[in-house]
């Protein structure tokens, strides 16, 4: 199956637009480029960087002619955006996203589109703290996992061909129900996410000359908690708002484990804490085998 | 002052102290290196390595006429290891530890400690999730803090001859009471560690199915809580149930946070979820400021 396009539109030209854009150039999967965003700055930036061939502030005028469209932007301009590009998307193009939510993503934006098209969602498992066009790169998506959700409606040979062009950028693909992704995604991202963030706001309101040692010896493990709660904070109200019942759902079962532990922490039951602390090894060699993770301690950070 | 020791005896010889023995050597701070351990596997492993000049299962043996004893072994078996070396340390010898909580290993030490020698307990912020003799590296301590909680009685000489001796393995030294070293680490590195462990455990719960696609996605969040989890189990087993005060305290205030955030959830709440998730950046810039942390994305993780 061909992973040709001939005019890709991305609309938003963050971490992940920009990463598309490169690494489709590099693997020369499509002729032509089409960036559209919403503030000029950024605009200027892509340009600046080289990611496309057209630049609009326009998302409209981007999709015009285009085989393959992907939403790029955060989830929650995905309502305003479909109905801006609905109307003029060329019969036959897949219309696609990367965001990190399914369900709702099918609701907002499938009511604009017209019959003619492919609607097939999309998320690459894949990122960095990192925001911006600039900070997007061609090898983003290499050994990580494509999910696209795509609905009944949709004929497998359209799949494919959008799930031949994840894998020609580096991905592996596979395809479920868009509320499976929101559930699995909900423990493997959301929680993780809302718990980093919940802890580094809970250092953010000690006082000052704590907090400071806090900083210092951050080494100690919270560091790795900040990483992630450095991500774009609009990105993650919007998944927040966007999949609040499976993140509900996964939340509950984390606060009844962390009770348990909470509980043998008070009694000082240290047969339970060694057993409990000692399950959890195996999810992360799991991680590692499964080529998720790097092997080098520390994740590899340089130390001097 | 010179940071030289003619004979170190390190009791435990795991990640840390098998670093201790690496960066001490290097930076030619001893004559002699003295290991004992527990089992037999361990120290042939530690010579094989040739951590050291003098290998036993006996502690008592490794710290007869040594002028620094540094206990490396989990913090629940300093209490016999305490009763084992006290009647036989030199007068004069600096005795200090790596332990990861100060309060309890003070209240456990010390009562075995003869009066000729100077207890002064440390915790060097560094570590890796990996364990044993060769996880060590000379470099673990480098640009890192080691914290030292001398008590009143300890001559001031004492304290800045040990800070001289981690000074020159490449550690910052900061000296301050033992309780506030517990309080400060609760927060900095116990409850990452009792969440990651936690969220680990959630995921260990979930159907075989579902846990397989956790594992296949983990680059979206998971994983970063993997590798604090995959720590080692019975040192953390220790570390909770010596330091159950400041841990139940911190985790008090994480727990009221987390409601807070749980409830934007509910409500769907996106200017508060936005402002919390914003305020958060501020943190990870200070720790990248602070030398505590790479500036590249994803920890400097390897893109294929
Ligand atoms: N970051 C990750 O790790 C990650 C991983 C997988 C999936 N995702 C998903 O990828 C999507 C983008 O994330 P990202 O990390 O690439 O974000 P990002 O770096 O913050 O970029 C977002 C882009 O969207 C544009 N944008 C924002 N509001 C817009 C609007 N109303 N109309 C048009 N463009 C708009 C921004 O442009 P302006 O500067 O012009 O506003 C920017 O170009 C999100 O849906 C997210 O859920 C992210
Ligand atoms: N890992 C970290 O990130 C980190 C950071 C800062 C401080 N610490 C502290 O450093 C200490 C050691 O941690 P680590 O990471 O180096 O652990 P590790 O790699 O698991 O090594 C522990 C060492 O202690 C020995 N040991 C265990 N029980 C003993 C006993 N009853 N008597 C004598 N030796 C015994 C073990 O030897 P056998 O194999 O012979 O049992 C092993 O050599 C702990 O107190 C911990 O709190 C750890």
């Amino acid at each position: 199956m061909s992973a040709h396009f001939r005019k890709l539109a991305l609309i938003g030209i963050g971490l992940i637009g920009s990463s598309i854009a490169l690494a489709a150039r590099r693997q020369g999967l499509v002729d032509v480029i089409a960036i559209a965003t919403r503030r000029q700055e950024t605009l200027d930036e892509a340009r600046d960087l080289k990611l496309g061939d057209i630049y609009t502030l326009d998302a409209a005028e981007a999709v015009r002619g285009a085989d393959l469209v992907i939403l790029c932007a955060p989830v929650g301009a995905y309502d305003a955006l479909a109905r801006i590009i609905g109307p003029v998307l060329e019969p036959g193009a897949i219309i696609s996203d990367v965001g990190s939510v399914k369900e709702h993503v099918v609701k907002v934006v499938a009511p604009h589109l017209p019959k003619t098209v492919y609607f097939i969602p999309g998320h690459p498992i894949a990122g960095t703290e990192h925001s911006g066009p600039s900070a997007g790169f061609a090898e983003l998506f290499a050994g990580r996992w494509c999910v696209l959700t795509p609905g009944a409606d949709v004929p497998a040979d359209k799949t494919e061909k959008l799930a031949a062009f994840w894998r020609a950028m580096g991905s592996k693909v596979e395809s479920m129900d868009a509320a499976h992704h929101d559930m699995v995604l909900a423990i493997t991202s959301h929680i993780p996410h809302l718990v980093a963030y919940n802890i580094v706001g809970t250092v953010a309101d000690l006082e000052t000359a704590t907090q400071s040692e806090v900083i210092k010896f951050s080494a100690s493990g919270f560091r790795d908690f900040t990483r992630i709660a450095a991500s774009d904070p609009v990105m993650w109200r919007d998944v927040f708002l966007t999949n609040r019942d499976a993140v509900l759902e996964m939340l509950g079962r984390f606060l009844e484990d962390l009770s348990v532990l909470q509980r043998a922490v008070r009694t000082g039951d240290g047969a339970s804490l060694e057993a409990m602390f000692t399950r959890t090894r195996a999810i992360r060699r799991s991680i590692i085998d499964a080529g998720q993770e790097t092997t080098a301690p520390d994740f590899g950070r340089p130390h001097e």
